[in-house]
């Protein structure tokens, strides 16, 4: 009751502060009991967001332009802090310099592997509501159903150009593709890294695979000849309304090219952009990884491929940060970069888990927070660092509210992302969360709530079932506990029942399914006898 | 052969370049290795060092003041770098500013525990050379031997005033107390902070007391009333010369006032000597840590009784640096403040395995790869961070260097300590060694060289016996490894075989045994008694 009468007030207020767009937008249940408490204070606070967001429009005569820079599996700590560059033996001196000229997160949130942060970055929502939960291999005959509504297609209705370079992930069909997604212009890979870097016989590059070389058939013991993934494909480009066509066939080598092709393309966005009338959105998504050692050079202390990897990536960050102070247009551009999970810990030369135990496809923290970071010049205070809570689909509704395109996300779902416009523009201590459900697949795994976690899945029965962790006195989550966090009972269980309801109102999307590379006009011959044995089995079971 | 032709040139340069001092001194095999890579290279940078500190001395009129202060079980990670205080939930500006205003060390290696790293920081030399290599206790009886040559008498010598206040834990015979090792001044405590804290019946403050309380006696099938040590003695002090007199017989409350009275006389020592024509040297080694709840207020988010203290740990390095800067002698001060070895892991309140797994006693990283910063207004470059090895001995010698005391250095025993005056001077990648052996008690634990560390004690025999690391790839020593590690098999054994030549050549002193509390002047009835029982032990074994 109290909270109907206060949502009232809170129209009325909206309609008075003329910002009603924020007010209407279905959040999970969780917000509302913040929105309950600070809802009046965040509207007068938007007021003020919006006279300094007006004046630098006027001051650069458009929206703020929004280069959301996001790579693999790599732990908090690794990048932006420099006496971990000690401790780790390689460099990476210009996301250090991010972090002193901008901001430093040090509890941002994302879902616990590529696909899924992917698309809650792109849809503002826990990737479990798209039924992109897992992780895309080929052939996987499913991605991002056309129905979400993207961060491209928002900031398009408000009139960015918008582009996607490098690694979407987002599934093989048709309708996932990223300029079918609402992006002008895109060039993006539709896997991950493993395929190229790993499937292939490559002399002394086939160190690490298993199972799947051009001569297997020539093996004893192998019927099936067709069983393999043999035809598909790694990257493709196309822009918004054509058909897409297939760059590079999966090498070893093409992959390789392609980490500086897609490196060049977002910076020759940038710089045909600059000076455009419409501001842009730029998703640079980039393959950071080759952790195959074949045919590298290895210049660090530390001595791994991932090292090596990381200090290139450190390079392409600078370089498009680089050319936006090139181009004048770096105070009116908020930068992010960020990684989207935490390390893969079972891969060859693997990443480390270094602050945080767990890693990626883990609910631990290792898994799921992140290296982030955002410079926007002249309006982040530089050097600043965050303790806030702040989750990657935050991200979705903030850049919404940046571009002016609140109005345009979507009212009849959840949108789980909450408009963080004030950390960028206040600093530190200005979440409007305090709070991240973390989905592992399609499992509610834990959830957060200031410094505690609770976690619901796992292997402990009976009352003690459920793992507690205090996060500032065990950040690593050593010691779970139960009788200190009795009291916390209660109060998460009314966390998910109100989170459980919200899904039971709006159901999940199942995932979407359909033939792979569907749309895409330079088929080699190979992918084509591969699509059509996919293309059987979905249609008939045959 | 070659080595020793090298020797005898370096003796001749030495002799050109007026600086044999640094030459004659017994370093541990491995530093031979090195001096004959880097010795000519080394006398000729030591020339240009005089010159820097004749300058330095020529504008200040005095050498170099010299604050060491060291405080308990702490991980890297802890202070001193900003993104951690948001993940620990408590803050440490101070410690960070000292880190922005000067150097902060990556791999500052001290012994594993309290007792072990104090004794080597006070004489050049593992604790192990001096029998110092356990933890003290009431009544240890025991304690650092008269003939160790400590800093405090290698600065004297030199013309230093010394001081030295709060935590000692050198024993409790008379022989080690800080007032007979060379100090001009001192209060220092004996033990470590555990029994004051929790042995004693303080109402709640009893919450951890086990089986030691007032009204034991009382208790059931208690025979012997002497056994638990109720006589003990918790800090004394004395000038040099003097006889020593307890300050405050333990308490919690006592206790509790101590770490703001030896605070207060650090302050006053600095004070007092600030315009002295003599240069001083302070030991500050705070008694940090009050991890018993009761009676405490607690204001950090992370709200443990170790946060707590963490930030008035903060406030008080912040009070000594703000005083030198008062004074206006920070541009003549070296300031040293550092851990003096991990985490105590077991203890009520636990601090924490942060960045590197292991705490005390451990020799694991995180037992000792302590945080450790320095701080020297307009000699040390603001923000300077240090990937090189730096052992806690180590400061023995650079401290007599630019003490310009490396003459009263002893040169008929072992010192491990290397001059590393170059690091302050130059910075990132100066240090003249690159290994550390690890000793836990009076074993032979581990050595690390560069980025690889071998463990020489555990549970795996045969082949498989010891484990290596690579600490750039495996920071938290998770991945033992035998194979990839086989090339430096050999090496290590080497260094191994010329450290154990070494030490069969200058055998290690063995622990000192006394009666303890001789030569306090105003010992309680209580202490006479217990003294009495340990002396008839001791002598009789009655």
């Amino acid at each position: 009751m109290k909270q109907i009468r206060l949502s009232l007030l809170l129209f009325f207020v909206g309609i008075l502060l003329n910002n009603v767009n924020a007010q209407d937008i279905i959040h999970d249940a969780e917000q509302n009991i913040l929105i309950d408490q600070y809802g009046v204070e965040w509207a007068k606070q938007d007021k003020e967001i919006d006279k300094k967001l007006k004046a630098l429009e006027k001051k650069y005569g458009k929206k703020p332009n929004i280069v959301h820079i996001m790579w693999d599996d790599n732990s908090f700590g690794e990048v932006g802090i420099k006496e971990f560059n000690y401790i780790r033996g390689f460099k990476t001196p210009r996301l250090n310099t991010m972090a002193e000229e901008g901001m430093t997160f040090t509890r941002m949130y994302t879902e616990p592997s590529c696909t899924p942060t992917r698309a809650a970055c792109l849809t503002g929502r826990l990737a479990v509501r798209s039924g992109m939960y897992t992780v895309a291999f080929p052939p996987e005959g499913s991605g991002l159903p056309a129905e979400e509504v993207t961060i491209a297609e928002v900031l398009s209705e408000a009139g960015y150009n918008t582009a996607f370079f490098a690694k979407a992930h987002q599934g093989d069909i048709e309708e996932s593709y990223m300029h079918n997604q609402g992006f002008d212009e895109a060039q993006f890979s539709l896997y991950n890294q493993f395929p190229p870097i790993f499937w292939h016989e490559t002399g002394e590059a086939g160190q690490m695979t298993v199972g799947y070389t051009k001569n297997m058939t020539e093996k004893e013991y192998i019927v099936d000849q067709t069983w393999r993934p043999y035809g598909y494909i790694m990257d493709i480009e196309a822009k918004k309304g054509e058909k897409a066509r297939e760059t590079l066939p999966p090498t070893l080598e093409n992959y390789r090219k392609l980490i500086d092709v897609h490196q060049e393309k977002a910076l020759d966005f940038i710089r045909r952009k600059a000076k455009d009338d419409k501001p842009f959105y730029l998703a640079y998504w980039p393959n950071v990884y080759d952790l195959n050692r074949s045919g590298q050079e290895f210049t660090t202390s530390n001595g791994t491929a991932f090292a090596q990897n990381m200090e290139r990536l450190d390079r392409h960050v600078g370089e498009i940060i680089d050319e936006l102070k090139k181009q004048g247009i770096s105070e009116n551009t908020l930068i992010i970069a960020m990684a989207d999970n935490g390390p893969m810990t079972e891969a060859p030369q693997a990443m480390y888990q270094n602050v945080f135990n767990g890693g990626k496809g883990d609910y631990r923290e290792g898994g799921i927070r992140v290296a982030a970071f955002a410079q926007w010049d002249g309006v982040i205070e530089p050097g600043t660092v965050i303790g806030d809570i702040f989750a990657c689909h935050d991200l979705f509704t903030t850049f919404a509210r940046l571009a002016g395109a609140t109005k345009y996300i979507p009212r009849d779902r959840i949108i789980d992302g909450i408009d963080q416009t004030a950390v960028f523009l206040y600093g530190d201590g200005q979440s409007r969360r305090d709070y991240y459900h973390v989905y592992t697949g399609p499992y509610h795994a834990a959830t957060i709530k200031q410094q505690y976690k609770r976690v619901w899945i796992g292997g402990r029965p009976g009352l003690v079932k459920n793992d507690f962790y205090d996060l500032y006195a065990d950040p690593r989550e050593m010691r779970g506990m139960m009788a200190q966090f009795l009291w916390a009972w209660g109060p998460f269980d009314m966390m998910k029942k109100r989170h459980d309801a919200m899904n039971k109102k709006y159901p999940f999307t199942p995932t979407r399914h359909d033939v792979p590379f569907g749309g895409i006009e330079n088929l080699r011959p190979e992918s084509k006898t591969y699509v059509e044995t996919v293309k059987r089995t979905m249609e008939t079971g045959k």
